[in-house]
């Protein structure tokens, strides 16, 4: 018999269909297999020595010329322009915003052929600190209300260039999925006077059976209502509304938790494709009911007809069972 | 530069980005190439004669025997599952329904090698019956929320099985996506005393350049804020606020304005992989803000990380153009 669970984070259902179950390593089968890649490419815009190719610096981490380590630029075809100030237009049930925001790439390390999951834990505190500096700067602006940090690793997660990259876009709205949390906390902190976040990740440490890597700052886990097989949440254990706020010793823990999880997909599900984010929204800092997390989708299923047409999801892995897996998965020093 | 779009139907925001524009015809090239298929197979539970693959007969139309023209089986894999009464547990931040639903599948048409957008608008007619008639019978159940009508075409639809079918999920929930709409389309009415769906045909007709196929008693169009390139609304003319009271001659039309729109995309894009979604909830017949419609994404775009991590989607092609590159494609008799 399947099950509906509901997530009390983001308000979504999902339905656990165990008469389709899929067994973990059946998955690992499905990931599509990803090119073997040179250390560089003489055409890359993001390899060393190809600074011209890409667009103007905004700030890089490591030594000048091609000694840098990372690389801060502009995204070449950007979803929103940083110029101008948001302008709305109202006709009837027509809105719009003009296309104010920033659309920023993060190089993530020189070698064309890096892979997040076999980078060491400095390189990638690096990154993660790369992505708190440009959060702070740009939360300051004004005309921002969103800022949505987020990688896609593979083409089946949307990547167009292969050279190991993270994005950054910020939005003068707050997208719909940030609302729709922000709501559910404060009314979980209305009835029970307390953070949900907190609240699941105490939950999910009692019951065990789905937490993948218990570090000293950081959880993952696959979540009771996970929305796919082997989706994955990595909280704070400190509550803290935003990701500007977290101190480094939590991004050093991050990035040891964070390589365990990664490497754990590397190996266990042969490099899948997925999508990391980091949920996070600012002008909430002091919020007792906000609390910054990272999540991560591994692209190992489609999203079909039912989920589009409904928002209601069909997860045919157990996640007890998916974590199950993960947790069996050694990955090699 | 680009534009944010608000649809003011679901609350989404989409980001056209013209700057990363794509050619209409650039999508016909991406869609997934689809294999040439046999007319019958002996192997596919869907076909005449092997009625006893399949699971035991819900209803059919046509003759007896293999005769039949449409039938109705239970989902041989249910997400959900007919027998017993929703328990729901709680337990703290888990909580929980059992799996009570109705999972069918609707099968089109005889043939294995059917496609829609090249049957008769008879068949297509008789498809629109069979599936008002389950919904009919099926939101009676008083353990039935929501109904979900849905049909995958092709393998990046979410598509398993290649003999052309629908399928029907009745879940014990208001899923998120429709509880979204109920909410806005209360709104909205509270606002300006009008339904929302009925005031943005009316400015889509006004405005005429995304209309796509306008015939007696349905719209097709583009919409203003379409999520996707080619993302398709087709909207009753009349107010009606649910599926199950679409007149016959609704249906007859509704087949006709179907059947022109799917061999524009079938013709103009190729036979792209799309998903198509009856959008209705039963127990609102007689509310002034309802308004049940049908939904169409062609799946010639990916999902990437930006748009799972916060619900705003990146548009790279101007629903104006895409309207107008579908008008201008011809379908032959």
């Amino acid at each position: 018999m399947s099950e509906l669970r509901l997530n009390v984070i983001s308000n979504e259902w999902v339905i656990i269909a165990t008469e389709r179950a899929t067994r973990p390593h059946d998955f690992a089968a499905a990931a599509a297999a990803h090119p073997t890649l040179p250390a560089h490419r003489a055409d890359c815009p993001f390899c060393p020595g190809n600074e011209q190719l890409a667009t103007a610096e905004i700030c890089r981490t490591g030594g000048s010329g091609r000694a840098w380590r990372t690389r801060v630029v502009p995204n070449k075809f950007p979803a929103l322009q940083p110029a101008g100030t948001p302008e709305r237009k109202f006709d009837g049930v027509f809105r719009s915003i003009s296309g104010v925001g920033i659309h920023e790439v993060i190089i993530e390390h020189p070698r064309h052929d890096a892979v997040m999951a076999l980078m060491s834990a400095a390189d990638i505190v690096e990154i993660l600190q790369v992505y708190r500096t440009r959060y702070r700067i740009i939360q300051d602006d004004p005309r921002v209300a969103a800022i949505t940090v987020f990688k896609n690793h593979g083409a089946r997660a949307g990547t167009s260039l292969e050279h190991p990259h993270s994005q950054l876009i910020a939005t003068p709205v707050v997208p719909p999925q940030a609302r729709v949390r922000l709501e559910r906390a404060m009314r979980y902190y209305d009835e029970f006077g307390a953070c949900v976040v907190c609240q699941m990740l105490a939950q999910e440490l009692a019951a065990g059976e789905r937490v993948l890597v218990a570090s000293d700052y950081f959880v993952s886990f696959i979540p009771y209502a996970a929305l796919s097989p082997f989706h994955t949440w990595i909280f704070p254990r400190r509550h803290c509304a935003s990701f500007a706020d977290a101190a480094d010793s939590e991004l050093q823990d991050l990035a040891v938790n964070l390589k365990t999880y990664l490497g754990k997909l590397y190996h266990g599900l042969h490099n899948p494709d997925f999508n990391l984010t980091i949920r996070s929204l600012p002008g909430f800092e002091h919020a007792d009911y906000q609390h910054w997390y990272v999540s991560v989708v591994p692209r190992v299923s489609n999203v079909a007809g039912f989920e589009l047409g409904s928002g209601i999801f069909v997860n045919t892995a157990l996640p007890e069972h998916s974590a199950a897996f993960l947790r069996g998965v050694t990955v090699p020093d």
